[in-house]
């Protein structure tokens, strides 16, 4: 038995398998219309995300399985101060297969730990969210026929987006990949995707400021949205929000076989008068992401089914126990009696968090 | 492919074939138990509505669906600032047909520009509530045979009161339908109820302010509830919330074959005594919308199937753009780049707002 | 066509065979699976409560039934001021059975007075909570192999523990039970169930403060959460959350064949160690909960098919009116015209709200 609760839990290969059942789905939907007859899906959303949680819900009903779950925390027995753990064992007992969404980084983590059937991360915090990179990464393959030999712009908010970071992270795996990172200062890529991804997988890439200048260049552009939530002081969201809006204009410099992608929800960061243009895929990046997401379902649960099994998530016998994460963000330490635990990162002397995955 | 955004949006004809297609259900549940198999209704409902969301569900389980979707703008990504319409191209790659309830006027419309599936208004502000009107309207049509030569009484709010609006308009359609308007002075119908529909049908019709003096000549009273948050003067509301309430005693005078509709919630202005009378007819027009929603479900899928092409839902060529609509409650202005959009009415020189229907 | 309000309303036969059809369904799962196809269940939760909730609806989808409903009183219609009786006479028009939870002692009566079909109180309030006393016994039953012969320890908070008076008065029914109720002088059993239950019955019982002194004598630990909400005084509430914390360290003088159960959720009575000792029956419990949901719709079910006819929910011939229920967390007085009801008790000269059950 496995979980998802972060991208680089998948392999290349698994990947390209994930791509390859989705494409089967898509021409073939009714082969699978009953392959999850009398199983169910438990979406725990311990807080809003109406995209993700329509998508998981209809990818589980077009395989012939059942839904439960809540939508927010207060409908949750979180709110009596259950912990996610207890949730998610008893949730056990109630369904197959559990997507799990949660305010918190490194809840996908000990959801994974607690549960009894497989968990997907349907994102922690600022942490992870692998079903939505599975979406970006179905999208370029349909779109583009692969994953080699793109030049890809990633474009708004590089610091505090997830999905670029994933994406990044993805994307590092394949050739001849060229990245174009567009932000204003205050929002660049940080330093660690640029050192521990980018450099160290010898991706070309470059920093500009300028979506106008540089979208010529361009087969792949991720926008993202910038959001209010991030934001300290309310001021430089106001301040920043309408830079790097896409509109008809500065598509015109563009490629005819430029495609857009964009995580969803947007504000305004992408003109409603893109949206008739053959070259915006966000929309069809949501239907991409219902139809990885049956995939993965069925990977999960075949695997499952294969070994009941759980696949240790961490190496135990590495675990240090002495230090303390730092990240505010994280769910070390709300836990009832859960420890602070780290273990051993590549980087020689370094640690990190087993749940948020914040280095020591 | 059509939508259903207001009751005048379906002809005479066509009401008559959902009636008769919601008593073919109501006597053979069994041939339709998997008419929409495999199907999915998504109820994006952005302000609560618990009987009409339920009766959606309950339709469309019956009919062998799948139904997903939120219950209340919180659980939505409205929250974090997406418009309407992005929702609903979003929710078109994740269900069949939508059915939509918004606070705002115009938000049917808007709904059903954006999405690639049948949209069913399922109440947007004070503007429209069609499959309200389809529930009043088979409850007459089941309890009274027909909907000719009928004298019907419509009792409390009829200022605000959304439901019996669009039912006077349902009923102008018919022969010999006498209206008798019971209400205090405040909360009268409309001078363009009056006049737009009424008069302009040469309906027969009385303003009255007392239930009592005219119950003895009715075949159908409508009675609805004086709605607190429809008042901005809470005393006000206080004073008149327990006028026109329909009694056992009032009940006396009036005919064996008289019919009560309520749209329900009630909340005093009909005794729970009445309940048990064979003439109260309110609990059954809850069924009714359940079985016409069925039929209208279906039609509407029929209807995609066979041409999956929009229909048109406004003449692109009359529109003005340089009115602005002053509708406070409307949803232009509202929508990322909607512009305000005017269209003629029947009247010369006249427009109004494509969306909520107000004239300029 | 029955209700099931409180565990009373069960004989010993009756809660025998739904124990029996529970197992049965645990051993033939597929024998189930699409006993109740087309059937649904209406989950009307007018406060949150996921577990039970999320039980009940995991319980008709393995039955193969279909489930709607709301979570919560926001996305109700009860916001707009609609009665509990309107709100399941309504939805009685579209399930086949209705699960009610709601704040207020006495709504599960009202429901089923209301509702044309049977009702589950899924939690009336501080009243009753027949389904937790159902999976509390299934467990019992499952780990025992029986009711009779057991030392029962109960530990926590037994003046406000609902469950804990629910399960005294179950196992009040069986052969030679002894009690061990081990509180805080503060949260002391009640005297009406000391003397109405316990004594009447004659129960061997002891009264104690201590968890470690007692625990080695216990067949069953039925260990309470100390609830934050029912506390006035917050700072008792501190006090006392910490006592009677149950510990792998006092776990240790107790016997192997121990059983600790626990309605869930936890907030730190038991601690996460105990997880992973076999005695630890308190995730099992929540399995065996939709295990015994799945009997009882089925039970109900069988009977509203038999026959279709409301038996009587109490005496109407012995109702006084002229007495008025104190209890400020009943809901008689609330309803809109619900008279304040009361029926003798088997104690001469006694009374009792229908509907709370409190005394006068």
């Amino acid at each position: 038995m496995r979980s998802l609760i972060d991208i680089k839990d998948l392999s290349v290969k698994e990947l390209d398998e994930l791509c390859k059942t989705a494409c089967d789905i898509i021409k073939h939907p009714k082969k699978y219309a009953h392959a999850c007859e009398g199983k169910k899906l438990a979406t725990l959303f311990f807080e809003p995300s109406t995209r993700t949680r329509l998508s998981f819900t209809a990818a589980m009903m077009e395989l012939g399985g059942n839904v439960l779950g809540f939508s927010e925390a207060t409908s949750s027995s979180s709110a009596k101060g259950e912990s996610v753990s207890d949730t998610c064992k008893v949730v056990s007992n109630f369904a197959d297969i559990i997507a799990i969404r949660h305010p918190k980084d490194g809840a996908g983590l000990v959801a994974a730990l607690a549960a009894n059937v497989p968990v997907i991360n349907a994102g922690d915090g600022m942490h992870a969210h692998p079903t939505q990179t599975l979406a970006d990464l179905l999208t370029i393959y349909r779109e583009k026929g692969g994953f080699n030999n793109l030049t890809i712009g990633m474009c708004g908010d590089l610091k505090y987006g997830r999905t670029v970071h994933s994406l990044t992270l993805a994307m590092s795996r394949y050739k001849n990949i060229k990245l174009v990172l567009i932000s204003p200062k205050e929002l660049k890529m940080p330093d660690y995707v640029i050192n521990d991804i980018i450099k160290k997988n010898h991706m070309k890439y470059k920093e500009v400021t300028s979506l106008e200048d540089n979208i010529k260049d361009l087969d792949i552009l991720y926008m993202t949205r910038i959001q209010r939530e991030r934001f300290f002081d309310q001021k430089e969201y106001e301040r920043l929000k309408n830079s790097y809006v896409l509109t008809v204009d500065k598509l015109k410099k563009a490629k005819k076989s430029l495609r857009i992608l964009h995580p969803l929800p947007r504000v305004n960061e992408i003109s409603v008068k893109v949206d008739d243009d053959p070259r915006a895929a966000y929309f069809r990046q949501t239907l991409n992401g219902k139809y990885i997401r049956m995939a993965l379902i069925l990977k999960l649960l075949a695997l499952a089914k294969k070994n009941p099994k759980k696949e240790p998530l961490y190496d135990k016998k590495k675990v240090r126990y002495d230090l303390k994460c730092k990240n505010p963000r994280c769910i070390s330490g709300i836990e009832q009696e859960h420890e602070h635990k780290f273990v051993p990162t590549n980087k020689k002397g370094e640690f990190k968090c087993i749940y948020c995955e914040q280095k020591h």
